[in-house]
């Protein structure tokens, strides 16, 4: 496999629009709320009175649609948005969603969030029989299965493909005669089905976008669910039975936003139940409890009412976004990271910090906030990790590709808490997970994927499978490191 | 006077640097972390070989600096820098600062963050004698009063120039040979002295931006003060000993950066004290405190935990910022907002919800807030303002410039209410403010300007006077209103 | 077939180079030569060490490669660039060239120059059989050909590609082996080879860009020969013999810089033969020649010479691009004009002016000029067209697609010369043109197209005949003037 | 003096209206005419209901007026244009013209095209007396004088200030109530007056921009003359009576627009005779007579006719603009030069040419295209030059500042023909250019200023006298070759 030719697409925000006629300028106004879902480039499809027409770019949704002209051009009674999450280097333009296609028989626009776990041997085989592929994402084979499918309409077409993608995916689909978007057998990816005034459907990856726009909750897609918007309204059937729901927890813990609901539970209520459990579970001697902002916030806020310690503020995010260039010298590299976070002195000097944050991936992040605590004069710092560690990649949307990125992977906690210079360090178990998220289901882990932090995947890895046991079985080299965790 | 020259330059931030070899990317930096004070303009001049060169230009500071090659160009021992608060149309790119005057026999730079109360006057009298301005701000006055005076030596005609102006300032010049800084005999704007690792100098608006770049604290700049940084060092004088401090209170109510210290009171801090006043002041019967998202949440910690109520996430502020064009209808309009700011269903939906703000100016802000509150299930909303009303304009360097827009100079408390659609309504008072600041000084209103709030103006106010007065004039026909105040 | 996908491709410049360290930074010099053949957009390929990078975008050469760094990411031996004609509308960005295809095996870069009468009707089989194209171009038929062979070589597969394309057509390939070029069976458009001192060699439309970059002509790519050029050397194969020759007159007429030679024959020396043998066919009472530049200075000089009236300098063209908006009042609308052009009053004045253009499309511009003379007081005009009347359209890549806007296919020659308000008008016969040219060769049209003088295509029309053969029967129905033509 | 306040305002462009609805649209399409004149910035103020407005920035007219909205925000009844002169290095924003200048009392606009000789020690005077300059141009002294006059009307002072300045301008001055323009005493730089259909006035630089936009010539502008435009109409005075005709041969040898008339005569048909008298002061033994496009191609056709040698096109100037960045090695440095230029070789292989250009400043064009020719297969060539050789500095609005850089100043002509490589070389005597220009005056040299040739300056040269007697003096070491010439 070249190197231009992986996965690339993790993470994303979709927002789709049918029978409103003001579907593009929603679709904007919903693409800046999942903003947070990614932010290497964005586009919008919008169904015109001339066929669908596409804007797109790299950078920020206000940043690629930076005059009134980018929008008007695309305006119709129906669209389709895309984010992208920001990816290190290969970039390239035509991965930018949502894909176009053009046929002689009318044109497809395709948004994706996920990561297939067969696209390199999809891909291997239907290049073998001529394919030519535009992108290097995986988001291509679903078209090119799609077309080669012997069905007569389009959505068998789409019921064969999808039935032939494995791993974890929320697609959706816009034509010049309906809006179609479909989830996973398990769920792993959430998407929601909501209905606007005007009578229109929106189907976009998060609730907090429903209530930006105005629309109303109608569904979470299910595991296995394909939901079929057109004139004559919207139809949900499952295109497959063999389903079981698995969540993705980072969801939970990090990714979506706190006003949001997944599968009917708030994601901020969810992190305020996971920092209480956290003091149950890994109770702290403190003077004050301080949460990382923003992620950690929600968190740090169950753990003070369940302790007792009082919350305070005592780091500060900044508003603006800082472009810096390389630094002339290594104190002023330094220095550039105090841009975005800093330690409020009067609040932490002299003070035992209790501090919450969401989770631990490389630990260089944490190592930082750990430093700036003690340079404005923390007596201490004790960390506590509203999440458990994160010791296994994630094969379904969620970009952590290898287990040498990830600290928890190659140390014990006591290693752990030494290489982030903190007087204690605790972990939420994935049990108290299960039971804070608390969804009603009784699906294996309470209905959610747990495997980063267990390494027992919901599914089979297919292409990813190999490489994986080859890591992990290096990684058995520090067995001792391992064994004492 | 025409309509081009008045009074734009309020509110600003000033970042100088003298001795060091990276003393432009320290601005840089510099200027990065007082961005809050001002987005719509920046610029630093740097002491390059070739004589001092400027960058600058419209927007925030990583817009203006786009390019390494854009710092580049500047670098050498000495920087100064600049950020310009956002005023509403009739800005033009000669008032972008630092303003870069060239003469035959050197260069000098000057910033400014303030208000002069006789620029108009000052600057008429001068164009009677033949000067020929370059920008329509306040700021090049100064300049052409120092080129001015008989003096034989720079400093000698800088004194002379600032014992003729009046107001609210803070000024920073550069020159080839030194760095100058001065305030006004209030010290109505703050201005600090810090120290670099490297020995060099920083004199910047804000102890928040020292940290950033790792500068010591020295000194806040007193009132009547000027400081002189050469070769040879730094020295403190007074240009004037006709002295009296009044520091803007605004600065601690909301514009100031939380991690900043101004006169040795922690701005954060003051406004827990705040919060704890108003809890006491103002208490109110409610199930959970919501601050505003983000300068009331320091007061509504405060005001949590004097009250003993639970603090809580009631509201979301956005990370990134949306633009957003004329939408085609009024009902996305109003959706626009809530790209900003939204509710937490899942936190306030049938609480009594303790909302804290900073301030109220116009209303209008606070009443889509409470909106939106209202419309997440809120079953009741009794707004605290950790602030006294505002009535009065300023003329020192804070953007409120007329009775006409502030809500509480045309309404009785009762009415705001009604206007605001809270269930109650209360505010901070004069004295609780002061106490909450805690300077220590023998000062009037502790060291503090509380004009806004009172309309007792701590200097004569020249060129703007008659004005203030034929306005309040106008408003003592709603004279009942103002009784039941 | 929908309205997106047509025919855009006509008319561009594509300039290769395999095996010197130099490749781009030649390729990109190349390009800015001929520049003359498309605005609408440019690209680069450039074979680095991390595989095939594109820099490609809308716009001149200047405007696409805006930074040294657009170039340097695609430094190394070998690249591959495009000029792309500027169309109106229905541009998109997936059609600019070359086409990049990312393969699991590998990548191709694919640049063309012509148009392919059977693209519609392959394109429609092709995804008829799954195929997916990602621009709207001709040009990509050629890839899914290439895929689809059954043949086991990269050479194998192309020859069965070109073999199974009709119509006008020059392609180039570069992969990470070689670098490919074409010409279509009649070698309708011009493509040289050349060689640069460092032994690398270069593929391209001009003989004028090799100038520009040192190489040395080799030999002109011949109709159906297929040119190889791998690291062990250039060879020349004929991937078909059913050839013959039949060069586009337009080239030498107006479209070819006139310091490029074809086939042997310069450009400038054929459009001065052209003007001579204009001069004895349609003589002219004149005091001036004067030709529009500066396509028709070539033939003015020679219409000159052979007639004796004097060659003048009667119109200056701007060497700026003005860019002029929608203007507030029909007058400044045609003073607009005047921006490109201008008359030398003191040169017309009073005089009977022989103007001598290369050729009439629409009939519009000239009608301009004719006025500007007039305006500067020209006594007469006599216009003489150094080309036989355009009444036919073009199927092999010039960009005239339909009858509709030719004025000769609608007007006869007495009608056109009251309509262009000229006192006389002459064209050049396509004897006399054939003869002007002069190519040794033995081929029907003295090897040359004329097809749009005379209406005999030299290949079937494939997918277009039918449209044609509509076309012109509804112009028959103007049949009195034709008959007078 | 510093070595950023120096004279840069060398050549430039003036374009202003007064009294037509559309004045900046016009003045737009003005500028674009007179863009030859200067490349480096642009600027239009208009005369809105708000008052004096200006948009201006770095680049070409079609760069900096980039929207219709920048056009937009100026339109009203007056509007004042500028083009300048692009010159390396030192370029700061405050330099683009026209200056803005505001004022309590009213806004000032100015514009420029000259040189001022005394303006060094002027604004030492000045900013001795506290004048702050906003620009390091000559230009602005003017404005500081004005307001510093003691006349009671804007025309007085305006008088008192032109009767205070030295060298050679063309001044513009656009304030709310009317449009003002004078020439120095010696008329050295063109100015003319011109009506629009609308009964406006245009005052610009060059008649060809009063073709452009459909005005009627009034009249040049006379030595020490003084026009006033007013809603009241046109009046012409003179503001000192001590003049004396010396217009700048260099702006019919190369500057101005072949279709402009500088005091009744036209600049081609000019350059004509010159190419005519060449032709007998400097016959040539040659095949084909080559002019160097675009400058040198009038006088080939005087040439030409004159010598009865054909006139031939045999150099082609691309009509792109490329932009080439450092090549990697020297070879395609060299290469980069054909870009702009290239040879025909069908043309000139074997032939002995003749070649025409206007002028020698520093050789190193000349020396590429004579070797252009070479490579092209030229059996020999021949230089003429259209003018005489240059020798002198000018001080009066030409960009020759040094004789440093003057081939003709440091080498006799069998030298510069060595250097250059040609075989033979010529030049236009003194009084060949003066016969052929021909201006009706019993003013010394025919009314022409010739001084670059001759060193016998018009005027006294003020602050630059010193330095050229130093120069001059050093010059005298190679004596023997200067007396060989």
């Amino acid at each position: 496999m070249p190197a231009e030719v992986k996965s690339l697409n993790e993470e994303c925000g979709v927002f789709g629009v049918w029978g409103d006629p003001n579907a593009v300028d929603i679709t904007h106004l919903g693409l800046h709320t999942l903003q947070h879902r990614g932010q290497e480039g964005a586009g919008i499809v919008g169904r015109t009175p001339a066929g669908l027409r596409r804007h797109y770019g790299f950078g920020l949704v206000s940043q690629v649609f930076a005059q009134p002209a980018d929008l008007i051009a695309l305006r119709g009674p129906a669209a389709l948005g895309h984010v992208r999450y920001a990816t290190a280097g290969g970039a390239i333009l035509e991965n930018i969603q949502p894909l176009l296609f053009r046929f002689s028989d009318g044109a497809v626009a395709l948004a994706h969030n996920g990561n297939l776990t067969n696209a390199v041997s999809l891909r291997a085989a239907l290049e073998q029989n001529g394919a030519i592929f535009q992108s290097t994402s995986d988001t291509e084979v679903l078209m090119h299965l799609l077309r080669r499918s012997p069905k007569k309409t389009f959505k068998g077409q789409l019921i064969d493909a999808l039935n032939q993608v494995h791993g974890g995916f929320a697609f959706a689909l816009l034509t010049e005669h309906g809006l179609y978007a479909a989830c996973d057998p398990n769920g792993f990816r959430p998407l929601v089905v909501g209905q606007l005034p005007s009578g229109g459907y929106v189907i976009c990856s998060e609730t907090a976008a429903l209530n930006v726009v105005g629309a109303e909750f109608i569904k979470d897609v299910q595991p296995g669910e394909l939901i079929t918007v057109t004139n004559a309204g919207m139809t949900a059937e499952q295109y497959t039975t063999h389903t079981q729901l698995a969540v993705c927890s980072m969801e939970y813990i990090y990714f979506a936003r706190p006003d949001s609901e997944i599968h009917g539970v708030n994601v901020h209520q969810a992190r305020v139940a996971m920092g209480k459990r956290l003091a149950r579970e890994q109770p702290a001697d403190g003077d004050i409890v301080v949460g990382v902002p923003n992620s950690g916030l929600s968190a740090a806020i169950g753990y003070a009412q369940e302790s007792g310690i009082p919350y305070e503020m005592g780091l500060i995010k900044s508003q603006y976004v800082a472009r810096t260039f390389i630094q002339p010298t290594q104190a002023l590299r330094e220095r550039s990271v105090r841009l975005k976070l800093s330690a409020l002195k009067a609040v932490v000097n002299g003070k035992r910090v209790v501090l919450i944050d969401d989770s631990v991936v490389r630990g260089t992040t944490a190592k930082q906030i750990v430093q700036l605590l003690k340079d404005a004069g923390a007596k201490s710092v004790h960390l506590r990790i509203a999440s458990p560690p994160l010791r296994f990649p994630c094969f379904y949307g969620i970009d952590i590709q290898s287990t040498k990125e990830l600290l928890a992977a190659n140390y014990s906690v006591a290693a752990m808490r030494q290489l982030l210079g903190v007087e204690s360090l605790g972990f939420l178990s994935v049990a108290g997970l299960e039971e804070s998220v608390n969804l009603q289901t009784t699906a294996p882990n309470r209905g959610l994927c747990v495997a980063y932090f267990t390494g027992k995947y919901p599914t089979p890895l297919d292409d990813y499978a190999a490489n994986l046991k080859e890591e992990l079985s290096k990684l058995t080299l520090n067995v001792k490191e391992v064994a004492a965790r």
